[in-house]
């Protein structure tokens, strides 16, 4: 389990396929095989010419803990499979982010007004007020958790729009904790990853064809 | 524009499709044509026999006004589009809902804790807070604004999970009021669809076909 | 490895999940646990219910063996991933479904037809036109490989859909071997949603709330 | 209708959206509005920058007649829409592929193989033989027919890897007819698109932000 923000985490729960996987796949097309060595360059030639569907038989199924958000940017993948605490039918724990670049008197009023909204939820919660209903006061600074179950072809992408400095800074803590577990498990493709990240494992440009009307 | 709970709201954009392409798409497999009759009729049976692709080509655009909580429950719909307002850009107007069916008291405690959230949210930008930080404080029962984009199938099984008395109430009307603009525009569909719903046009047990181990 | 008509085969190369992790993914809403006996009762109340989302967290892989014809068929079931081998690469074995029901006559000509279009084929290929061309001769009733990934949801729609009936033959008989693999990994899975095929484990009708108009 | 190949066509049935609904629903993020100047430079960066969900927003329905092994390869793209004539259901007209770059004596070669398969494909129909089950003969040259419906960002993602060089001749024909109409209906999007594919209109690279164990 990797430890995220203040009281955040990520934790892979289970996985299959690999490496492997991503070269058995790919070489259908042509009915050969390699040796590990050209299998391995294999993987870094298709990361390289974003040939993606190879890496959709490798599957990660991760344990997240993330506030709401953070969640929210995340739920934005569609291309992967959730199942997530309902404040529904959960009273949650009164466990909610504190940025850590706030200034002592910025802290006090973030942590007060999140405390007050939490008092308030226990109060109404007294009465006849439903959960699902009073939640309406409570912060999206709140933690959630939720599983998370994608592709290899589909966590690159969410690492590559999400380890991006335009990112906010609290998913890219995410990313990065996932760009660890991904390496571990994928080695090889995970390398070839981080190289086109940086800009250094470009497809040369592809040429097309276009119709006459253009020349 | 329909309005739903105190302060949100469903707008059809665009519309593209209906009960003709519906029949169309689905008479091109048998590359037969029907009358107008017919094709009510072959509406018909498609529902009753869920077979889904011919709603495909259907299309709605809507922008949603909701609270966040409803929208987080909405955004687990993943065969569909959206677009959302950012509160990493935009300062929310002090927009929430309140639940109609508070007594005074709660009424009055369930608002305090949202504005007192927004006044340390406007203080905390009013200092060197980033936006996409201080709103950490704000309740998830604040409005939020979407374009949702989706096609009449998955439009369908929306309703359906999202119509059913075990939903939530607030998300039940908003699909009560998308369910209305839906029936506006796929008239022979929305029937059947309605009939579906209530139990009236239920497929035949469709028998199966098993490996013998089963018998 | 299951042999499916006359040359095909389906073969379970990789699995992730199981009933346990159906369980698991489902509890976290309510954020409880349960014994093994309540977890197998979940998973069958889960089956009836329609409850999908816990079910895409298991995932199969399969190598499959199959006619062209089936094929199509096949890639029509878009939530699930594919690499199959490319006959602009490959020049493909003289491998080609015989129905079984043909009499000796209509095999003859059936074989001969075909027979004879492979021999065309090669023919092009010993002049100057490429594979990817000459192909256009080879028949739909050809063998074609591919790897399959997909998760136990999607795949408990392919088996509903492809072990009735009203599927074709050929395609039915992939579903049957399919069946087998899939309720050797999830026992109680496959329990539950065979007894809902046979229409044993129906879901009560669930009541809806419509708008106004409809009263 | 454009027409490709010797047969087939391309037509454009149904189109909702355009570069206004592109620029309006970006424009949520951020709340604000442009002029039409702003909207088209706004539709511009967008591609430039791979930001593709407002793309999302805007459909186009066509109507495609192509060989099979043709639609084999569009079939691969699954975020779209299709609905197919059936070759259980129809006896398939005798039209077929035949590419213009055989000699003549190839071409006699190339079509008695396929004349012939159809003739037994007549005579198994003159017995008992299933349209289903003697389909088996026929080639994957001949002609099949659909409706395909699918988004801008999805069409893009078709058009950059059918008109690629690498991508075969035939569907390299229909991807440059659709290229047409799809900026006939998008000028802005499809300006910036070509701009885009012909390596003019680049992303600079985006830094990232790696884990410590990186650095």
């Amino acid at each position: 389990m990797v430890k995220v923000l203040d009281k955040g985490s990520v934790e892979l729960i289970d996985f299959v396929g690999g490496d492997q996987t991503v070269a058995d796949t790919a070489r259908i097309s042509t009915m050969t095989s390699g040796t590990e060595q050209e299998d391995r360059k294999l993987v870094k030639y298709l990361i390289k010419m974003d040939h993606g569907t190879p890496f959709e038989h490798s599957y990660f199924t991760f344990y997240i803990k993330c506030p709401i958000f953070v969640a929210r940017q995340w739920f934005r993948h569609r291309i992967s499979s959730y199942n997530e605490m309902s404040m529904r039918y959960v009273m949650p724990d009164r466990e909610y982010y504190v940025p850590s670049n706030l200034n002592d008197e910025e802290e006090r009023k973030y942590k007060e007004a999140i405390e007050n909204a939490f008092n308030v939820y226990d109060e109404l919660l007294g009465t006849d007020v439903k959960k699902e209903q009073a939640r309406g006061v409570l912060p999206v600074g709140m933690y959630t958790q939720f599983y998370w179950t994608i592709n290899a072809r589909a966590l690159m992408n969410f690492l590559n729009l999400r380890l991006d400095r335009s990112a906010q800074f609290e998913i890219r803590e995410y990313a990065k904790a996932m760009l660890l577990i991904f390496r571990e498990q994928m080695p090889a493709t995970g390398d070839a990853f981080l190289l086109k990240m940086k800009g250094e494992l470009n497809a040369p440009h592809q040429p097309k064809e276009f119709p006459d009307i253009e020349e």
